[in-house]
């Protein structure tokens, strides 16, 4: 079998564009050979508490699953009852691109909040956890954040220590979307620990797929105390891999001399360095402070049609045609000279004629 | 990273308890670095359709998923409306080992009748298949075969097609839940075709994870014309891989040089062994003739005590608690001498003493 | 406005082809005049449990609800989780007629078990109750009977009570399905609560429309411990009426003198007295015993030729075409003419030629 | 059976606080007696088109259904596929007080957009109905108007015209609210098909519960060629009625004579009355022009505390906590004498001290 694409080429539009970090691939072939008990009673299963105890501590429990949609969407399901809401920045991933899936396979409803920044505080909540003893409307049962953001933006501990005390104050769980965890925690340049478990997190989703997996995800149950129901909720999901063993052994690696972390960071760095690189550009500016590995430059019309074919990206909002914001996202396997011949070809096209 | 591991060790468990055909392992790192549009529009995804073509002809539709449960919802949801039921035999692994994703996720009733052999027929179809216009009852829109059955017998050609014609005639669709489709395939010696697309079928799960691959399995929709949705459904249900290119280049590997007819071929003709290895022994007698992988014996509970720990296999029906029937699983990497290690030690331990 | 149709011909079709005894139109109007507040929370509602307490004790919660496949569905929701089945026979009316809302709306999935006469055994529950902890089937968690049942037989109290002991015993809840409980109640001639609260039942749907109300059941909460969120489960399934005060009213004109049991009683001995004059008619059979007020008669097609439509009823089971078995419900407001002028039709088509 | 509530006893809560109009009390008693085909095979629910057609035209369809969610959630699903969104207000009773049901119960997403007076424009809806073709979110399917509005406001014609008339250049059916339909044409004083049928309306939810009826709603389909399903749907939402020549032959009444016209020109009178006779009172202004049968005034705090008790009211708003927006509901029975009463009161505790 020979390839069908260029290994050499990368692009900006997406940390999922990218494909899967060597040492992740090799835990495969590690892994593999032999017969394993399925669905998740193998040996590299059984390891993950024990693998994620120096990030998060004893007496936590971890579930592969297959994608952070599916990580969302059980991790809700199992914080919640059928009559529930779930608070959300109305641009979270839950609200706006996973297809409905919360509401149609968890039965969820979403709570949206406007979030300029992409970052909820306990005042946006409190506008749409209301009416908790009201039958009429869905009960505010969870407050979902996502971290890093949809915008690039990060939560200090601080602040996810301020949400999750507000919502806990309210009678309401804590869970976090972390599929893009390693570059908060890259960004912060603190245990993750700090801004989940000890910030009152319960619930986890740990990306894998943007940060080298080939694919999977890993459900992480910080407080048990609060869940009901996981491993049903993930199987009746369609969440429930029978070779669980090929999802566990990629967050060994992963976990493995903290490559999840080191993936994140040259992400990061590579995002400051083309957020530098354009910076004081004629007609371009940042709406988004850059704190992850996304860059989301508004841009003259102009520089998009010059640039977008060639580097690959998406236009993040349109609603001004001739000044759009474009998304332009970092990834483990961008290298300097990506970044580089990107922002020549900005710097290039932005020229006053 | 090192083995947690013994990759020597086999069982007679279930097909998924084995790990991946090195073959598919190696496509993984073929389809590896650089990067490709997520979601499937990368270029190993795009090439399915015409991979799949030696196998059902051209004009079919290809959509990897994540697991057959995945494959067996969306396609069953792409066939149906909010009221359908899908008529299946009781059992049928949507039936009996899906978690009630068919109804909780798809919104479908299933219209289960008993099956002895795991084989529906068009009188037992019409058991359920009634009441079309009659607004209190699911409405019959899909019939649902497994091939090869949870049994591990195999529906001909002619009997597709014939249940096909049937269905058709009562104005439903047919899915195949082909899970173990290599298995079949190999057992009757025919292209797939002929009992798929050229018997009538509209919608197939082709199997993968069973198969040899790490994960993944291919939902081929054979008759365009009567699904609707499909790609909102993969994404809403949870099903859509971001980086698909991995499940695609997998399915590649498995159609190269008929990987996949091999591995079945194999299988099966170890269970043949196994079976033909145990024949006459003193109380014990096959409750299904082993057509495929599987191979379904009564056996005495001493020769359960005797064996089942040692080569790990799951009994299947203890309804006669003295004289239970087991399920023995046979893979691509089962080995004769596996087998004939096994049926010693059966037939050491059901020797009348 | 004037009657579109004739107030004095009834037929032999469903307890629910009749219209509202005159007690319960006369408490509409009782209860109309002025406000009250809407969804739940005006006099009439809040005198339900005490007018319900002399047939099933203090401590109990009333919930009113549209119709009985509401009452079934926001009763089983209560009792169950996301992952739950559901034990039932399969000729259960959840299973048969509810055009799957269970499923749909509920997210259930049903583990029903073929019973020749409508009820189900502690041997009949063993055989769907199993695999407790195994995450690929659903839950076994609760046990629903049909009293009377969908065959018009009756549960015993004894036979109740070992259901429900058993049930419990797996660690499941206990619902019954009571759409026609009046008439159980009549046919035992013991206590309602003998077969209901004393016999373990958790949660009962109360049957209204079929014995005499314009629209409207109960769902009554015997085991407040073992039900969560009744109003909100109400509310989200559709189920809660805003002028709630007209159906509590009706409920209390069906328990002021006993009306629900009058009423009962009469179409009960109707049915008799159907059974009674076609017993022992030239091909004419019972296919049940006459327990409650619904008649299965197996008939020569001849008899059902003459008869359908001047007496109008439905056929049950046509698997014989030449002798389908029939379904006769007798009402509230059957009269004697009314039976005696169909069984003498029915006598004079079964006579011999 | 005594009243257990004052019949001369009225609140300004809600519409639904109110009774049964006498007309349609007697509709009931009609409508009694004999047997009548159920589940909607009745005289009464065969008349339904024949007795709209003066309102909206012939070729409609009519379906009798519980309650105002219903009517929303059966419409809508009507109209949708499984992966659908629905533009709606964000203060939209499908949004904010069915508990969820339209997620929960029908699967679908609503897509609200915030709406300062409860009116969408085709500006505003542009802002949500996007991404038609993408996957990953719901695709805007139906818009959704409420008819008078959440906010006792009203569309003109020409505005559904124009709204209705951009959702179907988008590929969009549009369903409307009209629980309060009848005020809306008390108010626009037009025939109902300008502002519903004639202005593009796919699918009408036809209040009756808020005008006088005992319970019940009209699904009425003004434009069959989008609709799909919609017996099957009513029944598996828990929304078919048994009885169903009860809510028809109340539909009728309130056709009749033009009652549902009258109730709801005088509960427009009603509120019109209320909000001349409070104008002008220091620290009191209205929030949204009294164009219905609702008054939504900005009050004192001490108004509030002197009059909510007696004259029994909701608050709307409470964000500005000393001066929080009431809504204030008049409806069929209020009375002159009730309104100035209360009036009289809020200018009471209005006066500087």
């Amino acid at each position: 079998m020979i390839p069908r694409h260029d290994p050499e080429q990368i692009s900006f539009a997406s940390d999922n564009y990218s494909g899967a970090h060597p040492e992740v691939l090799a835990a495969l072939a590690v892994a593999n050979g032999g017969h394993q008990t399925s669905y998740g009673a193998d040996a590299y299963t059984a390891a993950l508490p024990e693998l994620f105890a120096p990030l998060f501590g004893e007496g936590i429990e971890v579930y592969p699953v297959w994608n952070g949609t599916g990580a969302n969407v059980v991790g809700l399901m199992s914080l919640t009852d059928r009559w529930s809401g779930v608070v959300c920045s109305d641009m979270a991933h839950i609200n706006t691109d996973e297809g409905g899936a919360p509401e149609r396979v968890g039965g969820l409803k979403l709570l949206a909040v406007p979030t300029p920044d992409g970052k909820l505080t306990p005042e946006l909540v409190d506008r749409v956890a209301i009416a908790f003893e009201d039958e009429h409307r869905a009960r505010p049962t969870v407050l979902s954040l996502t971290q890093s953001t949809e915008l690039g933006t990060v939560y200090t501990p601080a602040e996810v220590t301020a949400l999750a005390a507000h919502a806990h104050g309210l009678g309401m769980s804590v869970q976090m979307d972390g599929a893009r965890i390693a570059n908060a925690a890259a960004s912060l340049g603190v245990p993750v620990r700090a801004f989940t478990r000890d910030a009152g997190v319960d619930v986890l989703s740990f990306g894998g797929t943007k940060n080298g997996m080939v694919f999977g995800e890993a459900l992480v149950v910080l407080n048990p105390a609060v869940v009901r129901g996981v491993l049903y909720l993930r199987k009746l999901t369609t969440q429930l891999s029978s070779k669980t063993r090929f999802i566990s052994a990629q967050l060994e690696a992963l976990l493995t001399d903290d490559l999840w972390l080191r993936g994140a960071t040259h992400a990061n760095a590579m995002a400051a360095r083309l957020a530098a690189a354009i910076e004081g550009l004629p007609g371009i500016e940042l709406t988004a402070p850059v704190q992850a590995n996304g860059v989301f430059p508004r841009l003259p019309r102009a520089v998009v049609e010059a640039t977008q074919q060639r580097f690959g990206y998406y236009l993040w909002d349109e609603s001004d045609p001739q000044r759009p914001v474009a998304r332009w996202m970092c990834t483990f396997d961008t290298t300097e000279a990506d970044v580089d011949a990107f922002a020549a070809a900005v710097r290039e096209s932005a020229r006053p004629s």
